[in-house]
């Protein structure tokens, strides 16, 4: 199908299968949100097939590491779908990916999207990328290119599928594995708000069709569609003082899946449950779907949706430091995996 | 849902959604594969999140710039869902991607992947994966990373989508954007083989469930599952010899839609209909659908899967240096668009 290219600026945006006129529609609607990420890293205009991103300005770094990842939502595109409400679901699979790399301490560079449906309509593209743009912009990372297709009997009708890279870039000496960490660091939450984009499939078959019922100053719908925040400008500063002897993204598989990816063998993290304000959205979930506590806290955040492992001796630093709360939930043992005390 | 990791090696690869044992066993069967695609560059084992990849020995480069592309394949999943015949599918997103770094110039580096289906069995998932990688160590890129996810009720019953996203690097005044052309260039033809990832929705209307009819030496699905070539090995040499002014891949949108893309204002393209064999799927497709000769350029490659773009005086030189059979199929001229002849 033709490719429509209403500016070569926004070239790097193709629409596979969509209609020439929706897909140029599609691109006025979303060009400004999608331009306004570009720094002077971004050569736009003089290339109309890849995005190309100038990295000259980073060669002060000793050895310089890219961090790549894709990444997808899941079926929170149900949800959004369900609820025609796509200003949140761009935002989600941005920060989704700036955490996934933030762990090993890279800096974001840029992100491209692919966004796929049985049948795409150029408001809703538009919403999507222009979501993406923004969660983009608040990171300081261009969106530097993206994927529509419109894929009938592939895609179940009024369904669709979201999907981010990102690309990030670290020192080689600066990588954070999580090797450095010893028995006696403290763990530290930083707070997810909600589900983040881990634990759809759960939470709908508890709601199932009840997404409009009321929930707090919303419906269940909205506030499960709560975008999954970005933790970077928290992290940030504390990575560059070198405070954190790990982190972890908690994603699907819950604290206790995610935090042991992160230490070195022989170590386990006792965490305290009770030290951090669990929000309702899940305790709504754990009740109506009458779940236990080890399948709810492997399943969903909690609400603690990034864990910052520190060296004891640096605690309080790091909470005076930190520029919002964190939360003290646990500690560092020696022994394997995670227990909930 | 947890992250099955099998091994430190593989631990970029996620499967969200898809049951533990079934994501350890794909994992299990594409390991080798993955692994085989990783030089030096790739820090594995060393990271468990996202894929890492040292770029200090690009420190040559006068200034670097990075070229990334997302892409899918389209309706050919289709394709390969009703014949359950996935061995070359991977290779078509790598390629596809590849390929339309290429036209700018750039040096691939990795390559990630994005498997999503109502369900995924593990057989399916690494053969997918495997095919991927087959073709990333041809290039010598290195499959750093990728998600796989199941998703019933976004994706239709028995189907799935694929999506590739790549990084390459070019230095920042070898970028090829086809603002050296000319009139008076010649146009050269690389032979794709087939319909590389593009016209499914066309291709498919026209034989509707005819997938199983003999065509030559197998079927007409199997002719249509034919793997996107990739034109690296060819293109290379002549490349760092500067021997091409631009370079266009012929994706959806056949030559019409995507040779003007690299043209600079005021050229255009005379092509000479009959100047490089069409294979017969196209006639097939053409005949049995009725479709005219504008359409069928509109829509397909029609065996010409990549085009390169070089000045008179060099085109013999080119003839005889490149490394395969190369099409003498038209020239730029004054003027606006491509006209077939």
């Amino acid at each position: 199908m033709p490719k429509p290219s209403a500016d070569s600026n926004q070239s790097t945006y193709q629409n596979a299968g969509v209609d020439l006129a929706a897909g140029e529609k599609a691109v006025m609607l979303m060009k400004d949100a999608v331009t306004g990420t570009y720094g002077p890293q971004v050569l736009a205009g003089i290339g109309s097939f890849g995005g190309l991103y100038d990295i000259s300005e980073l060669g002060h770094l000793a050895q310089p590491v890219l961090v790549a990842s894709t990444d997808g939502v899941g079926t929170k595109t149900k949800v959004a779908a369900a609820l025609n409400d796509f200003a949140g679901i761009g935002q989600d699979i941005v920060n989704h990916c700036i955490n996934d790399i933030l762990v090993q301490g890279a800096k974001p560079l840029f992100f491209l999207d692919y966004v796929a449906a049985s049948k795409l309509e150029p408001e809703m593209i538009a919403t999507i990328v222009s979501s993406a743009a923004t969660a983009c912009k608040q990171a300081g990372i261009a969106l530097l290119g993206g994927e529509t297709a419109e894929m009938p009997g592939v895609y179940a009708e009024g369904e669709f599928d979201l999907v981010g890279t990102i690309v990030g870039i670290v020192d080689r000496e600066k990588i954070i594995t999580g090797q450095r960490i010893k028995a006696g660091d403290q763990v530290l939450a930083l707070m997810s708000g909600g589900l983040q984009t881990n634990g759809f499939s759960l939470a709908r078959q508890v709601f199932g069709s009840r997404l409009l019922e009321p929930f707090g100053q919303h419906t269940i719908g909205q506030e499960l569609l709560t975008p999954h925040r970005s933790y970077l400008d928290t992290v940030k500063p504390l990575l560059t003082k070198g405070l954190t002897t790990g982190m972890a993204h908690i994603t699907g598989g819950g604290i206790s899946g995610n935090l042991p990816r992160i230490l070195p063998q022989g170590l386990a993290a006792r965490i305290k449950t009770g030290s951090w304000p669990v929000p309702e959205i899940f305790k709504k979930i754990q009740t109506e779907g009458k779940i236990n506590d080890t399948e709810m806290y492997r399943v969903f955040n909690m609400g603690a949706g990034f864990l910052l492992v520190v060296a004891a001796e640096q605690l309080e630093t790091v909470l005076q430091q930190a520029p919002e709360t964190l939360y003290h939930v646990g500690e560092i043992i020696t022994g394997d995996g995670v227990s909930f005390v």
